[in-house]
């Protein structure tokens, strides 16, 4: 039981006392873990009143920003039972000393926005052979400052009034660079409160970029400065829409914590809300030889359409400062496409009569063409179909792996045998809920394992958890989402050899959750199991 | 789409436009669907400012807490969307007057606790032919104003700085006496204010019990005066316990709202927390001959262990008023009654060697026999597993079908032709999450939809939603069971032949989720859809 494990030190990891089955957690252990790490039984003592971070390399706004952060997360999370609070920690054998201040050393000049080749190496030092008794967090860039202030802030366990941390050397840095959170706020509409939420527990994961799918068939939440009338008329109502400000202010909050904002305006399919509000966007469906009132995909062969585009992305590509964009393009529906006499008019000039596909290859070029050259230079993401279709894309497009047909593994060695880079998420949709323990499933998926030449592998960028919004909004995103993503952010921060195993990784998943829980987020429990911030 | 369609008249019920596929939701439709219901699109108005209930039968302290606080969960529920504001309610040929008072009618006295067999039926009168402009709620018992108290505040409609409703005639009663829910508080502990959460959201549905599974194999939260060792060695920690002030908090709060709190305490399985506190009462397992740590049932051979059970539920059954408890009896495992060489030698004793059902049945008769002959002589309510293993029970015992195997509707029939009163809840375990529209296999399940003489029916007395609690805490407990559990609330009230049509249910579901949700609560989305509160 809890009470009568409490008093072992860390690092205990089960305890079966009459026969109750709790996952006992870790305490004081990382996650997701670290590629390197030494901790001894030794530990210092951090006192709230002097404790203090202090600046000995470069500094920047994101990184006064992260340290005053995270005093709070450090000393505001925890609420801990009772009989944590009256065992405080004692001066023994085991006793180094206090930890009153902690050197943040950042090596170079601090780089304004995260992007796809940011460094994340840091290491820390608590009590090291070469430095006792002190405490310091380096890196070369403040990227990896902010990954190291994140390690650093779950070695420390509440002790009393107080805070023990064991003696630590860490060594970190990714497995893969592209490591991402998918939203969707086109079914439901998330408050940027929500989002923000969210943005704090990714950055809390390491995880790198959030994928915002901001529209869909169901509502453009987007409020466009160049075409206002697409979220006027296709928002659910003037309420759910995210202004110009909402979206800096999320490109902002997500930038201070080293998350890129990957935007996705998926088309040609997907955007029947985008219809109302740009005439002669969408194609007409007809029915017995006379348009039926309902539309489809975008209409390939309107001229004005690519005009519109341009313009579109063109102000996308300046609120989203990241490189990249996503252009969506999957399950693009030809029925429509069948249907209208006009692109069968034009699919007969073209030669191309009866190939839907070839005619959605002419939209995706040209849609890719327009985004390559817009001034921004933007490179982009695009889901599979793209790439299954054979359009011919940029050498540097990233291709977007979601689907499990034949297998994802066939699919991104077909993918990086063409020598593109992928991204996998046909294991992590967690919107696929279903009873019990899922998350085992989410740990035993390694992008890298496929039948692949070690250059293959090299152009996997990681992963991607992807959560749709059919069935979540406000009320469950955080609950649904947390703590299964943080599986992921394990599998795609952590050495592969490290993450075989989940049973293995049990007691420290449940030592996070609570951390998570007693920080403030509604993160769901995994098992039967308990908290103290469950109260 | 929405705003095109609320300037509409209520009852609209969808609206395609521009290929949005979003449901539309009804406009002041009560949930679950009254027996009898008659509306004209004539309204009447409300003004928050001037508004008042006035008691013109009888009066008590239940009816007093209810119509204070329905005037706070009809004048603060709705965040509309600001078109809705800035639309106010005409004066035009519909507009029937202001409704300042609505008069509460309670005919008979007030009981003081909600039982089986209390009275629920009401009516409501708005502006109806034989009182013109005028409002009433009327019912012959307390539990009746409350229900027409619930579905008088579904009828108002928000408009500009007032509130309208039609002119309407409700005569409502329950199809079924025993409606209940049930949440388990020991596979996760769930705080206090989450239990009353969810008592709110059960009478905002018209459910009347709340079955509370309190303790089981995880942990004891349940404090007993009597045995306070029980939660003291059992519970997660000691602030993961119910004292007996927070239970009769519970039970109070749910009396007020016209619910029976329903206790369980589950034997002689399911009791591994019960053991630290409770010397001699699990039975020992052994291995090869030797005691092996780990324990099993109550030990149905110790005497001493009827004695405890005799005191224990003294104290249960003082301190849950209801006249049943729910004393469980699923899953007993045999195997460590196997091992154990004291339980082979009664088992030779009492000529039952190798028959564990009978070993079962020896405890569980002399448990329900201490029970009944308790001071407060209560009924009891069992899992199908003592009847199917042919306990000899008494005949107004209740037995709960939880299995589905082979079917839950043979199981009902064979538990009704042995004259035993039933309560279903094989269709309705909440926690069995799946992806996608689950629902409407709820809204499907009828109890009473079996092979059975009249006789049989009337022993169905309702059923009961369940969430277990193995993946479920305070996190996701109410997002996670409603709005799900309103789908069973309207088959378990409403009339039958007015519940067999999930697709229909779906735009007055929407506008009962959205309520919820405007009312504060965490109600999860059913599909894609928007509500006015999502912000």
């Amino acid at each position: 039981m809890y009470r009568v494990c409490l008093i072992l030190l860390a690092f205990a990891t089960r305890c079966a006392i009459a026969g109750f089955p709790s996952v006992l957690p870790t305490k004081g252990e990382v996650w997701p873990r670290p590629q390197m790490s030494v901790t001894s039984n030794t530990y210092m003592v951090i006192r709230p009143e002097t404790f203090r971070f202090t600046t000995v390399g470069h500094d920047c706004d994101i990184l006064k920003a992260a340290l005053k952060r995270y005093i709070g997360v450090i000393f505001a999370s925890y609420s801990s039972v009772e009989q944590l609070r009256s065992q405080p920690w004692r001066k023994d054998g085991h006793f180094r000393g206090y930890l009153d201040n902690v050197k943040v050393n950042l090596i170079a000049q601090c780089e304004e926005l995260p992007h796809r080749n940011m460094d994340e190496h840091y290491e820390i030092k608590i009590d090291s052979p070469d430095a006792p008794t002190e405490g310091t967090i380096v890196s070369q860039s403040v990227w990896g400052i902010l990954r190291g202030l994140e390690s650093f802030s779950q070695l420390l366990l509440p002790s009393g009034s107080a805070y023990v941390l064991n003696s630590t050397q860490i060594m970190d840095f990714p497995r893969f660079s592209f490591r991402g959170l998918m939203l969707d706020t086109a079914r439901h509409f998330l408050p940027v409160s929500k989002l923000k939420e969210n943005l704090d527990l990714m950055a809390m994961n390491k995880f790198n970029v959030f994928h915002w799918h901001l529209v869909d068939d169901q509502s453009f939440p987007y409020e466009s400065a160049a075409f206002p009338n697409l979220s006027k008329l296709g928002s659910y109502s003037s309420s759910h829409v995210y202004s110009a400000a909402d979206v800096a202010d999320v490109v902002e909050y997500a930038r201070l914590r080293g998350i890129r904002v990957l935007p996705e305006f998926d088309t040609p399919g997907h955007t029947k809300s985008w219809g109302p509000g740009q005439p002669g966007l969408l194609t007409k469906c007809y029915t017995n030889s006379t348009p039926d009132g309902t539309f489809g995909p975008i209409d390939p062969t309107n001229d004005a359409n690519y005009k519109f585009l341009q313009s579109f992305f063109t102000e996308v590509t300046h609120r989203f400062p990241d490189h990249y964009v996503h252009l969506g393009g999957d399950e693009v529906s030809f029925s429509c496409w069948e249907s209208n006499p006009a692109i069968t008019q034009f699919m007969a000039e073209h030669n191309i009569t009866g190939n839907y596909s070839k005619l959605e290859e002419i939209y995706v070029t040209k849609l890719l063409d327009i985004v390559a050259n817009l001034p921004t230079k933007n490179g982009y993401l695009v889901w599979q179909e793209v790439f299954d279709n054979r359009v011919e894309v940029a050498k540097d497009t990233v291709v977007h792996v979601w689907k499990n047909s034949p297998t994802w593994k066939q699919e991104i060695d077909e993918v990086t045998s063409a020598g593109y880079q992928t991204v996998l998420s046909s294991c992590w949709y967690l919107n696929y809920i279903s009873y019990g323990i899922d998350w085992h499933k989410y740990y035993e998926c390694d992008p890298q394992e496929f039948n692949g030449t070690a250059a293959q592998q090299q152009l996997v960028l990681g992963g991607e958890a992807c959560m749709w919004g059919e069935y979540v909004d406000r009320t469950n995103v955080i609950s649904r989402t947390w703590p299964r993503a943080a599986v992921v952010a394990e599998k795609l921060w952590s050495a592969a050899v490290h993450t075989t195993d989940a049973v293995a990784a049990t007691p420290r998943l449940e030592e996070h959750r609570c951390r998570l829980l007693g920080r403030g987020y509604d993160v769901e429990p995994l098992w039967p199991s308990f908290c103290p911030s469950d109260l």
